[in-house]
């Protein structure tokens, strides 16, 4: 099989292409093939693996990752809401032209040669907008608020259009925010979500922009990656037509999540973390309210089931 | 004001050009170029008019569009259901690609000029994918089923983001069948709503491919203009965040047009038309329950209030 996978320099990325260069049977069939493509080379070395660098929104370097054809391909590629939000442009060709143009590639292979592309796209709870107090089920409507949160929304909808053509076999996963993203990935709003980590595991000193009681929705990376693998290796169509996913996120207070990191990393390790919440980070990030997704793990997903099993997955890497 | 239809030479294109043409106050200010495009040149003509042909999918065609600032945009052009089905790379073209590059010159405009376009997006009551028997009503969920509504939904989601950043001022109606469109517009599942009237008219044979009980939602071309209209002169922010408005349809069956047509034509107007029903375009197309629509009513948008009314529309132009 050939797999590829986009940002896979990446935060996500790394450590998906990391677990799949050193187990080639981790999907279906035998990888042939792993295709890393970004922007710029990451680290991830081994035998069946190819960087291949360039802007997906340009067509001769989509012409070299649609070579040969793709059996599955992990988009990850995206530029983060704060980002976007900032940098229409930036966040219109990567978020929105650059999915549009890999959709199409990957129909037109389905559609010619009969060989249908697996597709797991990194989706995000920036779909919903806004999220009352209330329980969330995972059939939550979506009512996206910034430019990122409506542009992936565009891509479930054309995705699961080609899947409904049977074009392509594509799921999207809608991510929570994972951790610990490294500091120099700027452009996320919730970047406290993982400073929090890095300065517990550092024990510096943190202004935390956010209070304790603020709640939001949490994943490790190991996790994650996990979860794009089970979906590549699950029979997509017993999800039935709708072909969006919320993921099993944590959800978990700043406190509870503090605590945690206190007791495994060792109580002066979180001395220096303060709180100096801003109004609108809080409103933004930290009123998420508890999260139910019985259909998402019956059908194998998994989210860490408590504040420590997080942090331990967060440094067990 | 500067004002661009697409779609100019189309069936409700072309009766916008007409009003527009021969009324130059019909808007908020004073028409000084009414910019008419299309794949080719329709019939409109007048004092103001431009017509300016070529596909909205090449970029110098779009700078020739936008070389002036455009103060009012009527997107109009799409490739009908039934043909972007069959024919998807057409469909992608027309209905996805083509409003994304507008979207992002209008953007673009509103951005760096501060002058804000106005948008009429003519969307489609095929994002709410298949309705169930109980009354509609304007806040219904999209769930479509067909690329054409697929990709309609994810251009009023594109164009209500914009909104809200700002950059335009954009509105999608959602346009049931608009009657009575020619028989050589092909590509519509739903072309049985028009052939009765031109059958009708004709005194003509014809085998109508739906039973009498089969119910539809109706529109004249008239009313469907007259909303256009009334969209871009009207204070869109008086509508809220939400920038997707159900147009108040008729719900009828085809026996009640058939009387209405019998009524207004004579009985023997109606007396070779007989049913042979096709079970796939009776279910798509035949089986739409009540439509409720007080916020668009309230907010000045109109109906025909009886099959009567409907039919009285349809001959009266």
């Amino acid at each position: 099989m050939r797999i590829v996978i986009t940002g896979a320099a990446g935060f996500v990325g790394e450590e998906l292409a990391n677990v799949l260069a050193s187990n080639p049977n981790a999907l279906n069939g035998p990888i042939s093939s792993l295709v890393l493509a970004d922007l710029h080379r990451g680290e991830t070395q081994g035998n069946h693996v190819t960087w291949c660098c360039g802007d997906l929104t340009d067509q001769q370097y989509l012409d070299t990752l649609f070579a040969e054809p793709v059996d599955c391909l992990f988009h990850l590629t995206s530029v983060p809401g704060s980002l976007a939000e900032r940098e229409p442009e930036r966040g219109w060709s990567v978020n929105l032209i650059a999915p549009i143009n890999l959709a199409k590639r990957l129909a037109r292979q389905g559609r010619e040669t009969g060989r249908v592309p697996k597709v797991m796209f990194a989706s995000t709870i920036a779909v919903y907008g806004a999220l009352g107090p209330e329980t969330f089920h995972e059939n939550h409507e979506t009512n996206p608020t910034i430019s990122y949160g409506a542009h992936k929304l565009m891509i479930e909808m054309l995705l699961a259009d080609l899947t409904r053509r049977g074009e392509i076999d594509a799921i999207s996963l809608r991510l929570p925010g994972i951790v610990a993203r490294p500091p120099s990935e700027t452009g996320h709003g919730s970047a406290f979500m993982s400073q929090i980590f890095h300065k517990a595991r550092a024990a510096e000193p943190y202004a935390c922009p956010v209070s304790p009681d603020a709640t939001a929705w949490w994943m490790s990376r190991k996790t994650c990656v996990a979860n794009l693998i089970h979906a590549a290796r699950m029979d997509l169509s017993t999800l039935g037509p709708s072909r969006q996913l919320q993921l099993p996120a944590l959800h978990a207070s700043i406190g509870d999540i503090l605590t945690a990191l206190g007791q495994q990393l060792g109580r002066s390790s979180i001395q220096q973390i303060w709180h100096a919440p801003d109004p609108l980070t809080e409103t933004l990030f930290g009123r998420f309210p508890p999260i139910k997704t019985p259909l998402a793990t019956a059908a194998g997903f998994v989210g860490e089931g408590s504040s420590d099993d997080l942090v331990r997955n967060v440094f067990d890497q």
